[in-house]
């Protein structure tokens, strides 16, 4: 083994990872606890966020200049931590980096799960109107019934801290009542912060119902990529945890610094940036 | 008389309005009623939207475009139909046209209103933060008590339509439930969706507490300068009325449409333009 192919096996570059806002960091948690030893840097675009509610053109173009600014901090792979983005960025490379989308990994685990191929997908209303998790899971089970359901409160509740509370049981309630007759047997979480209010939704439809999780889905992913050195591993142990904002914002800082505190003791470093 | 100044007694251009979403709805519907034989522009900066949660610097910047686009159409006056957006536009005149915000009509409309000097203040986080409605009404009123609250899901629970629903009544009461013993008699709606729910906020406060519309002040603002010949009329009966969005929107034409039709048979021109 000569010295190129060494210096090949490892890669100190940070993985980036974006979305428009909170969301995404319920997918960087999932990746920080399984790759402690990876550097991540994280591009949350708070000031246009939300991107659930945006057109398809809208969300494509925030999207491209969310992945030339990761490029710009010399990334070795990109991850799209945000449904709706995901569903408008078609490309598996960018500028010759890799990039991964939560809805592949969402659909194959979710396909993988179920037993009676009785799915349901739970996201904001650009993301059921792109039907992307729809298309994804028919590839692979093509006979799978999938159900849709839009929740456009579950966005603000997340971000209003209302994780374990009786009006997000309520709301959880009212958009999934009628999907709980349904005898499905797994749920995709298909936007990124519905994981922060798991409990309500679990609640619903009770725990013989599984919950996939998009922030988990890609961990696997990325982990099978790594055995396979399609990826390299970073060696240096002394890592660094960075989260770039478009907008300042102090909510954004102490509820991305809890979510993240039971998972890593990197200090975060945090910093506002453009990315026009 | 002679022609120039009869010429000055009336003014056919539009009236600007803007706010980053559905809120500013609300004020462009107070003014289509009480100037029916107005020109009307309304910018819904949708691409943006919310702007309650951004930072006071991107507010500001977002707001002066969205001015520069209203001179680009030549508006005869604009209006900032967004509280967390009139607290970072300070002009009263902008490249010469008079700028109105919701605020200070607001603010004057509930000192006048108020007997015994005790106010609350519901509105986005940003507003809240900036303080601005109480300053303006202890501008007036020196010895008021102004209680603020943020409520931040009022916002998405407009949006999603849940207008008249026993979970809005409760998540306001959840909000407003400390208010509530305070003995308070006025109620700013501090941001211009809230009266989209107008009914929940009532219920919690009752009947002989009341709500104070910035839609409602600012058209008695605008019609006292009509009054004062400070700003002129329009003539012409055959109006227009034209809604410009920055991101294209099917729910937001539709919720409008529905929100304009009971005050005004005019046709809306719908279009998707670019700010930056």
């Amino acid at each position: 083994m000569n010295l190129k192919t060494d210096s090949l096996e490892f890669d100190a570059r940070p993985i980036g990872v974006f979305d428009s806002g909170i969301g995404g960091i319920t997918v960087l948690r999932e990746l920080v606890k399984a790759f402690p030893e990876e550097n991540f840097i994280y591009l949350g675009d708070t000031a246009r966020l939300p991107y659930g509610s945006k057109s398809a053109e809208t969300v494509r173009k925030y999207s491209l200049q969310n992945m030339k600014f990761l490029m710009s901090r010399d990334v070795k792979a990109m991850i799209v931590a945000c449904n709706t983005a995901s569903t408008q960025v078609f490309e598996d490379h960018f500028e010759n980096t890799p990039v991964y989308n939560v809805i592949d990994p969402g659909s194959a685990l979710a396909a993988a799960k179920t037993l009676n191929k009785k799915i349901a997908v739970l996201a904001t209303r650009a993301t059921i109107k792109a039907g992307s998790y729809v298309k994804k899971i028919h590839a692979i089970l093509p006979d799978a019934e999938v159900l849709s359901q839009a929740c456009p409160l579950f966005v603000p509740l997340a971000e209003e801290g209302w994780h374990d509370d009786p009006i997000t049981n309520l709301i959880a309630f009212r958009y999934l009542q009628n999907l709980k007759t349904s005898d499905i047997d797994t749920v995709v979480l298909g936007c990124t912060h519905y994981p922060l209010i798991k409990s309500a939704i679990q609640k619903v439809f009770g725990n013989h119902v599984q919950l996939i999780d998009s922030g988990e889905a890609v961990a696997l992913q990325i982990k099978s990529d790594f055995l396979s050195q399609k990826l390299k591993r970073n060696s240096n142990r002394d890592v660094s945890l960075m989260i770039a904002l478009t907008d300042s914002s102090e909510h954004f800082e102490n509820l991305s610094s809890q979510l993240l505190a039971p998972v890593s003791d990197t200090k975060i470093c945090f910093e506002t940036v453009s990315v026009i």
